[in-house]
């Protein structure tokens, strides 16, 4: 179909997380994602095409770079914010992750890692953001993603499983003996995660560093270490 | 000091690979980012600071979409393209990896999990890239990173330590005994490992999922698949 002028200006404005909320949509560019949204049962309101309505305007309505073919407006899902976690399955809680392309990472990775759920601090970057729902590849569509007061969710998540934070004075990852069902804290790049949710953590843990000479590296990307952390639960769960 | 024009225009040709490998030189953007290239060892050869410039003219010559403080013209140091491996160390090999972003992010994890040099195919996007450099956070100055063709290297790494890759089919890493020396090629995210280096690799290794519901994905970002294949390396190796 050819996109009203009202069309193009709504369109416009989902690149901004205000409208995203005030009209309870997002937009998803490309045929493989509006595929992965679409067989996730994503409700998508209106699809317009590039052979249809041309490159021209296409590259109007387009949000990225390099417009897609196919440029939809689909509904945000309703997500419970939080549910009893079950002990035998692996939590991710992120605090104040403010780049989209690792929150898209992260959200791709967890799908992989069979993480059961992700819950974000209000501060993190708005999973509906174009570039958070491009990068995660469709995964977005099936790993469950909310947004909650995190020391609300430590306090409920810990009457059920154990709570886990990365900090450099942790203990060696690879050498803890690792639960099945967990929920783990990643802080921010920047800041780590904060005073107020570290001390309501039950245990501390670490990705040790492996190099010989002195270095200046003093961490890992966010979406990487969350990674290895992950891979580390699942390894010890399944296979250790 | 004050950039003359020819400075100006020295700058701006620099964010393209042809400009930076005319004149061997990169820029490096950011206080952080050039004292670790100071002692690191990179020679500098002028620097501009905001504070003796103006924002105006930093603006101008910054490659950055936010200007930084500071920006500096540096040489880029010489790398032997190979050396013969050591059989205790772990060595990576990428081919075809053109995300500035991905190629950033693993040569910072290769340092932390203390790999012992980075060799690329002449194809992945090059590290001196204003982007890759940024991403690195420094790493790039003290991870031995070099260009060459993979075949080649293979055949000859080969003489000395294992050659792995990773493959859809390849053995889950988890419960596979890895060495302590070896060559890790990872494919691009597009197109995974050549044909021509596939049939070259001593052993097929595969990060399993973890996911119970039929899932729609099939693949982890490159440099989150790196960076667990070198997490299991490494436990195996130090604390397995």
């Amino acid at each position: 179909m050819t996109p009203s002028k009202a069309d193009i200006k709504l369109i416009k404005s989902l690149d901004k997380k205000k409208f995203r909320n005030l009209h309870g949509l997002f937009i998803i560019e490309g045929e493989k994602l509006l595929e992965e949204a679409l067989n996730s049962g994503i409700e998508v309101k209106k699809v317009f095409k590039r052979e249809e309505i041309g490159a021209e305007l296409m590259s109007r309505i387009s949000l990225l770079s390099s417009p897609s073919p196919v440029v939809a407006i689909a509904k945000m899902p309703f997500e419970k914010p939080f549910e009893a976690p079950d002990k035998e399955e692996l939590y991710l809680a992120l605090e104040s992750i403010k780049d989209p392309g690792n929150m898209g990472t992260i959200i791709r990775m967890a799908e992989w890692f069979g993480v059961k759920a992700i819950y974000c601090s209000p501060d993190c970057v708005d999973i509906y953001n174009p570039k958070v729902v491009q990068s995660t590849m469709g995964s977005l569509f099936r790993v469950k993603v909310s947004y909650i007061e995190l020391e609300e969710l430590v306090v409920m998540a810990k009457k059920s499983i154990p709570v886990y934070g990365t900090f450099m004075d942790g203990k060696n990852i690879y050498q803890t003996k690792l639960p099945k069902g967990a929920l783990v804290i990643m802080g921010s790049e920047s800041h780590g995660i904060s005073p107020q949710l570290e001390k309501r953590i039950s245990e501390k843990i670490h990705i040790p560093s492996f190099y010989k000479k002195r270095s200046g590296i003093d961490s890992l990307n966010v979406a990487i270490a969350t990674s290895v952390v992950c891979s580390e639960f699942k390894r010890q769960s399944v296979f250790g």
